[in-house]
């Protein structure tokens, strides 16, 4: 049963950085990227909220809004769908909180339609009740038309510190269908203090703020320009600068001079056109590692356990093994969660202090803070297998179709062993074919090319070998993606 | 200053398997093996003792018994010394718990020197102090020459239940040497339960039992003869075969059917000539993690931290890593241990129990329990980076002088590159060297081998690919070390 609304949009943030969740998630591959609840085949937070949005609109009308760092990672995810949702990527140059992004989605759906209504869905949260989601967006859709700024509020459970809280106005609905009601916001109440969340919890009709909104597109800009009249007029002239094609380091110069301002605090609490739907399907925002308790599968010892994890008396811990094996003994209300490249130990109580970890990691410059092992490319991907003085292994992913920029080392041979697939090797001045179990060495000071031309993925391993080896000795001669030298995070992408 | 006794020699027992010590140490490469305290470059617990043993004794006059298993990871680590040292290795078939052990050492020595005196050291402790541990063993040389059986007392600290206890008879001096006292024994106490073990601390006079002993070699073996009649005929009997050079596994089958019994309770306890030397060095056998607390440095809030972790407010913990990003936040008493391929988290409390976690690998043949990612081999050691199906990546070393049998796969091809040093390559009937940064592929079904004919270490990645990557697809012509298909726990040694 498929809901149709006319003009509707979906918008999904995909911007967010989920720090309290590392190892797992990185600065370049945050917590929506991840699989973190759900079964084989689920995919991804983004992948499972995509899916959740086209279930109420089709794939020309959704919209994912995310940072030109995570650009690729998230591209890379929706090519499971339909073309016209990875053309549909809005590209904030760096985060820059709620406002912003949500400004910027905005005005690139006005160009298409000015009629449009405005679903908006952040990418890392888990939603459960796909009939319960669909009712919600329905009434939500039918408030909007009638110009309210839409919220939707989940009944608490628990005194959340972490969440904002909105008061409906009970005397006040605006709306109804089936057992849903939708009701004028009494007030906006910022994250609380313990005392005053409990408070909250026992007086009763409060609901948590979950971050997802809708509204009419003509309603919401309205707003911008009442409340936030100088960060609407900010953003059309960024708007025009990309329209315009200009340079993304000049519109990344004036982007980072927006305030760092939430929808919420910037245009919602200022509003007198609101209104909150009290939704009925399970919802979180998965913030620490700690609330995957409500989410995830438990065994009977109340243990949330995933992957190689061999376990001697532990209790409602978080075990997350990736690929290694974890073995635990005795461990209560603990999180231990290991990666490839990073481990972390901490008390579920000390969760949210995660936080404060990836800030020192981020200090020291540490790369488990930015990358993982596995860095994702327009081209398929690269897994660091061993680096050391003299050498480095690769394992690289080519997918089928694409290629890497055509480019030469100065102080690097690299030898590449096929191990899958067929490789359509240039070297110098001649191409050729590598096929599965043969291998090629491609001298320093040499211009060469990896492609794949078959229909299944290739993979190489890649040993190189020299003095020096990072990843800035690179010239690039062309590239498909448009790459010349570009820096990511002081980086050189190869 | 080295004292010098005559006909004295110091063997070092090496075949523990430290299974509370996983995952640091395996049953391949155990605690012995690992540097587990001190700084670079004072080596691994039983290149320590060997350095010890030394202080006392010319390397022609030190024996280290290791079993078959462990042998070519410990001929590695006596290999920085004289190679008397790696001459003098004699190996159990397998680990039979001290009795056999010490009998067959004995055995060996009395074959070299009828009028020797043996000074007994397990190589997985440690001893602080190098003045008093000369000091002692001085006394103890004194004692044994009296015809002594000597045992070495560790004033005890806290009612520890892991160690036996011995009362020294206060009333009976038997020699003396400086501040140092050598008692008659009263008597053995077997490990003693807490409540007993916190009355010999508040009785005083008790010491704990270091595992170290003295004694003459024909003093021991009347002890033998007397309370283990049955072990020492076998023991002399194996010990005939194994100078006659009979086949590993005909030795192995006999020795397997030996009791399994310590030194402590099948000679120490039963015999009247055992004298005990109380002595003043710091002495751990480091049997738990929670146990490195007395011997390893401390930060400030009482952690002992080895390697690359980043630390939020942890404290009294072990926070081990050895490679790769260890985050912890808030822990208290708790030890993390993180290697190559395998993690621990325990709380200090219940460090005993990580026994029972390494029972529960071994049932389930986990590699984990049994091999380090790097495996050490006669001629040096090889570390996977990657398996998967279809493919396997092995960084390898070979040592200067060796090389690996001549042989050949069926199912695989192997490439590889040079990384440091120069490889002399077999490849059917050619022999050719490549050099750093060049690389060779030995197709399936080729006759090969791969040899270091340098001063420095030979390195390669080896890339292989074939549908089945098995260590036992390999069929071997001819091997520097005497292998032709030896198996180590059901596991072909390449």
């Amino acid at each position: 049963m498929s809901v149709k609304h006319s003009h509707l949009y979906a918008v999904i943030l995909a911007g967010g950085s989920g720090t309290r969740f590392w190892p797992l998630s990185r600065a370049l591959f945050p917590k929506q990227l991840l699989q973190v609840v759900g079964g084989k085949g689920d995919g991804s937070l983004l992948q499972q909220t995509v899916r959740r949005a086209l279930r109420v609109v089709p794939a020309r009308c959704t919209c994912v809004v995310t940072s030109a760092a995570q650009a690729d990672a998230v591209r890379l995810q929706l090519s499971d769908w339909h073309d016209a949702l990875v053309d549909n990527v809005v590209l904030e140059p760096e985060g820059r909180n709620t406002a912003p992004a949500i400004g910027l989605a905005a005005l690139w759906l006005l160009r298409r339609d000015a009629d449009a209504t405005m679903l908006v869905l952040p990418a890392d949260h888990v939603v459960k009740g796909d009939r319960a989601f669909r009712q919600a967006v329905s009434l939500g859709y039918q408030l909007a038309q009638q110009g309210n700024l839409v919220t939707f509020g989940i009944h608490p459970t628990t005194p959340n510190t972490g969440y904002g809280y909105i008061q409906p106005n009970r005397r006040s609905c605006v709306g109804r269908l089936g057992a849903l009601s939708g009701y004028a916001v009494e007030r906006f109440v910022e994250k609380p203090d313990l005392k005053r969340a409990r408070l909250f919890l026992k007086a009763g009709g409060y609901v948590w703020n979950s971050g997802m909104f809708m509204w009419r597109v003509d309603a919401l800009l309205e707003a911008y320009a009442r409340h936030q009249p100088g960060l609407i007029k900010a953003l059309r002239a960024i708007d025009t600068m990309m329209q315009a094609g200009q340079p993304a380091d000049r519109i990344a110069r004036h982007y980072r001079r927006l305030e760092s301002v939430s929808i919420d605090y910037g245009v919602m609490e200022r509003s007198s056109r609101t209104a909150v739907v009290p939704v009925d399907f399970v919802w979180s925002d998965i913030g620490t590692w700690s609330s995957l308790n409500s989410v995830a599968h438990r065994d009977r010892r109340g243990n949330v356990v995933r992957g190689n994890v061999v376990d001697l008396d532990s209790e409602r811990s978080v075990l997350w093994a990736t690929k290694r094996l974890v073995g635990t003994v005795g461990l209560s209300d603990m999180v231990v969660v290991d990666t490839p490249d990073a481990t972390l130990v901490c008390p579920k109580s000390r969760s949210q202090d995660v936080k404060t970890l990836v800030d020192m990691l981020r200090k020291r410059a540490a790369p488990e803070q930015l990358e993982h092992v596995v860095v994702y490319r327009p081209w398929g991907s690269y897994t660091v297998l061993e680096e050391q003085p003299g050498h480095k292994v690769k394992r690289i992913c080519v997918l089928p179709g694409q290629r890497l920029s055509l480019q030469m080392h100065y102080q690097r041979s690299e030898h590449w062993v096929v191990i899958a697939g067929t490789a359509r090797v240039t070297r110098g001045r001649t191409v050729f074919d590598v096929g599965q179990g043969e291998h090629v060495l491609i001298p320093k000071r040499t211009k060469h090319r990896l492609e794949n031309q078959g229909m299944s993925p290739l993979e190489i391993i890649e040993v190189q070998s020299g003095a020096y080896l990072g990843e800035d000795d690179i010239v690039r001669y062309h590239d498909d993606y448009g790459r010349s030298a570009r820096h990511v995070s002081g980086k050189v992408v190869p």
